[in-house]
């Protein structure tokens, strides 16, 4: 399904802080474990370099309500969907559920908006259309779905 | 003022990610120190074993907005306000601004919303009221700093 | 073989930094994981809260020869060997290797020596026994595969 | 002295792990951060793209000897010491102090050798001379201070 994707991460040590749960700002990485799957998953790289012209992603907005903690070895699977696709941008939801736990439970909702970019000297970017053959292969998520 | 507070960190070479900007988790690093910075200049820490009944205080929400990236060697400016004082709950906007810019430029905004929780044993939370020398100390900022 | 394990990981945009390789902390990240994952092979975790009186495993000593570059989405094989088992510590030798080359080459060299500490109140800890149901499980690797 | 120099940090609470320490590869993050603040001490930047022919510097080698554990809020010092330079590499030890605690305790050595590289198309890297301006400025610390 182009609009839908899942990964299973498992917390590691290094991933907790002293209060024994999942630092939140890893969140944000886990979320974007899955980004980068699913577009491996549409066979290409979010960082292509096989492209004539190499597109970047940067974030534009980044959002995340925990609802739960995770600890350390908790499997946490990371479910993407597509909730908005615009000519120069993308959006994402993110649902992260708890494997390990009976039954399975919602621990963190979040969501993320990238946008594609072109990268001029000096590090600058500006933003330009979604390559074709990308964006082609996305489709929004169906709106029950996103909830 | 017990409402406001400002930190400056530089970025480091581990801040950034192989698009040569900070990578996006780390901003909710940096919005962090700030929170952890104007409780120690409360005089407390967000860690504080001093007290009978030790408290903690984890994220429901953070969001961010990134306008502009941040470099390696990028002094940022973290300014802390706080946005709103629950019994149980404290939540912050965040402005990031580079200082090393001409002028000073605000490269992202967000915000985060924490909990005070008592912990179990077995690693459970439950919320509980801020403790009242705390929250005795806290205020909400003016709403046209908020804007 | 209760002397050695071997985990794969893939290296994420999170773990690469401006030089546009796997940041070398990371390394020790991954080491890390091999280890925990190497415990869990043998129904422990590193963290086993199951057990009567609870035992930590500090790090008293880490190296890495950093042989050649990890970039984005290499897999990466990480072999843990035990090296050397004391009544109070054990000691791993780490091989990673890079599976998407061809031939396959090792990328890096790393050992880690961790010992067996109770806590005590206070945060302080000291060196105990290692728990004879896990000591018994653990052998030292051949020396011909420690080369 | 351009053979040494030192940096204070404060341990984060994103630097802390589940057992209520800094994680042991955060260690390796303080060391770089003294070395970089070194360089710029020096008038460059390690990622000086102001030169004609830019060079980077991969870590081949890096170690570190924990003695005492490092916890939140902690305040420490990372002193830098060169204790090599050769035409294409550098070698420093570190020494982390622990700032608050009196007296004030050494609770870590490291070291870590540096080659100097230049960069070629598709991601190759190949060892390069120290640029002169550089390796000028740059003298290996009195083997009594390196102990």
């Amino acid at each position: 399904m182009p609009y839908e994707f899942k990964v299973v991460r498992r917390v590691e040590f290094s991933d907790t802080d002293m209060a024994g749960i999942m630092h939140y700002s890893n969140f944000f990485r886990f979320m974007e474990t899955a980004e980068h799957s699913f577009f491996r998953s549409l066979g290409f790289s979010i960082v292509d370099r096989r492209i004539e012209q190499p597109v970047g992603w940067p974030r534009v907005h980044a959002k995340c309500d925990f609802k739960q903690p995770l600890f350390f070895e908790d499997e946490v699977e990371v479910q993407l969907l597509v909730s908005e696709k615009r000519s120069k941008s993308l959006s994402y939801v993110f649902r992260l559920r708890k494997l390990n736990a009976s039954p399975v439970v919602e621990v963190a909702r979040g969501s993320l908006t990238v946008v594609c970019v072109t990268h001029h000297a000096g590090g600058k970017m500006s933003a330009c259309n979604i390559p074709k053959n990308i964006a082609d292969q996305i489709e929004v998520a169906p709106a029950p779905l996103l909830g």
